[in-house]
């Protein structure tokens, strides 16, 4: 991977940065910004991490999460330089309402925005912790247990752990360097895979129950009544979606979950070529060709039925 | 990895060879099994491959599967020497009543047999088929796209894909290189995660609802009336004792399959140090510290008491 020049020279350069990524963040998000912050530190810098959102409980195990500041005290002082990781508009980072004197971007999803003074876009790496692994070398930066692991869980989340397409020779080669400096995979895979809580685990059991496929499209649904028996909140839903792909003949899966005010919001799933993102844009909505989302207002009987319409027809495809 | 002399010496001037393997066999198993006959092929060796059980329907992708023989057929007439892979006493490939002149063993579990001629036992080795990919590498042999498919399915099955503790970087490496040489990581995961049959499907979720948890003690059961009413078969049951391992604070988890005239059939699975061989020991049953099994007489009710009160002491320490 070719990284460029100018990245290394703003990194060596200068002495405040302001590490930002997108809201909602994930394994990717998190792990990219705290290596390269635990990084930036090695060289004597002064760093601040941002997010709007706190970290979600289940990433909690990542060394140094606490480091993520949900405010901009103290941070601006300096007047740092941006770095917008895993995400490349300032308003995916909600941060549309500051200014910088210079930004770098460095992120791996498909763009059209230009923000940024040195953007740096790879949309073929399998993570933004990729790019980041590969930046610590070309800088000469000694990966730490805790840089490896932050590292490891990035690509490992934005991968499934080395079980979707985008797993490649260089990722798994990346994997096996960054064990040999410290990170433990079956840690970081028991992190992420074996921490629900009870409540969270009796709520996909609930949602499973009410599975329904029509024409290779898998349907579930969690109502403000579920969350209340569980004792659950949103947050707990993440990753429920993927369950009914497990099933050979489901090509999407989508889970239906009531937001309030007769609102639905739907996260969508699928495999291979089938692109759902077409399906969320239809609704105003976006994503990824095989993750995507929307909201939609109606009552979950019509919801349900219009979206299996709306479905058929791609998964046909 | 270091690979005795003896055993390339064989393969390469011995003719005709049997390769057996474990009853039951799984990923690790078959894949070794077809790409050590694919590689034995290619030198222009007769190999025949044999098993006392059929593959199971979730492993029928892998390249070559229907190669293998349930009987003998015209497998014994060139007298072959037999490669006893991922298992290492003939009882366990339901071989006992057949002699053979030579025999190779290749395999990584602990053992406390010594048949076998040749033995090359590494129970450091995360998969057998981790093995045979430096054994071919060591007899200079190319590893085609079928090869590599079968290893890469082997390492994966016995690694849970990298998630497991004997993922390290050997292991990632190997990866690495056999998706250079043709495996697809993506299309693996998806055969071995994501081609359930839709009553497997609602088999485990009716599973599911009967979880119960004691002491860090997960338990769950399949009564016969279940398999009725969902068209399955215990072949379905595969894997379903993992799922409450989810849960955080679950050590070990059991499945109770109804196996007839007032019997159960324990699947027991464990996270990190729990040893559960030794709960299955007390029951005349064995297996692995973090998967094993036996068989009970008893009412449901009684059988899982009796098995929460032996499991509680352990899951304590």
């Amino acid at each position: 991977m070719k990284i460029p020049k100018e990245i290394i020279s703003v990194l060596n350069q200068e002495k405040a940065f302001l590490i930002a990524t997108h809201i909602n963040p994930d394994g990717d998000a998190i792990g990219s910004a705290l290596a390269l912050s635990s990084a930036l530190e090695s060289l004597g810098k002064e760093v601040h991490v941002y997010n709007k959102d706190r970290v979600p409980e289940f990433y909690r195990f990542m060394p140094g999460h606490k480091r993520f500041r949900r405010g901009m005290k103290n941070a601006l002082i300096k007047k740092p330089v941006l770095i917008l990781l895993d995400c490349n508009s300032p308003e995916r980072a909600a941060l549309e309402q500051y200014s910088f004197r210079k930004s770098v971007v460095i992120d791996h999803h498909e763009t059209e925005r230009d923000f940024g003074d040195i953007r740096w876009v790879v949309p073929s790496a399998a993570a933004t912790g990729l790019m980041i692994f590969y930046l610590l070398k070309a800088m000469g930066i000694t990966s730490t247990a805790d840089i490896s692991t932050n590292l490891y869980t990035a690509i490992a989340g934005d991968t499934g752990t080395f079980r979707y397409n985008n797993t490649s020779p260089e990722v798994l080669t990346a994997g096996a360097e960054l064990i040999k400096t410290g990170a433990n995979p079956a840690l970081i895979a028991e992190c992420l895979y074996e921490q629900w809580a009870r409540n969270r685990f009796d709520l996909l059991v609930m949602t499973l129950n009410n599975l329904e496929i029509k024409n290779d499209v898998a349907v579930i649904h969690i109502t403000k009544d579920m969350f209340c028996k569980t004792d659950t909140i949103p947050e707990d839903t993440e990753s429920f979606s993927n369950f009914p792909r497990m099933i050979k003949s489901v090509k999407i899966s989508a889970l239906f979950r009531d937001i309030g005010d007769g609102c639905w919001k739907a996260s969508l799933r699928s495999k291979g070529d089938v692109n759902v993102a077409k399906i969320a844009e239809l609704y105003g909505g976006g994503g990824h060709r095989n993750a995507a989302g929307f909201k939609v207002r109606g009552s979950l009987q019509s919801v349900k039925e219009q979206f299996l319409r709306a479905a058929k027809k791609l998964a046909g495809n």
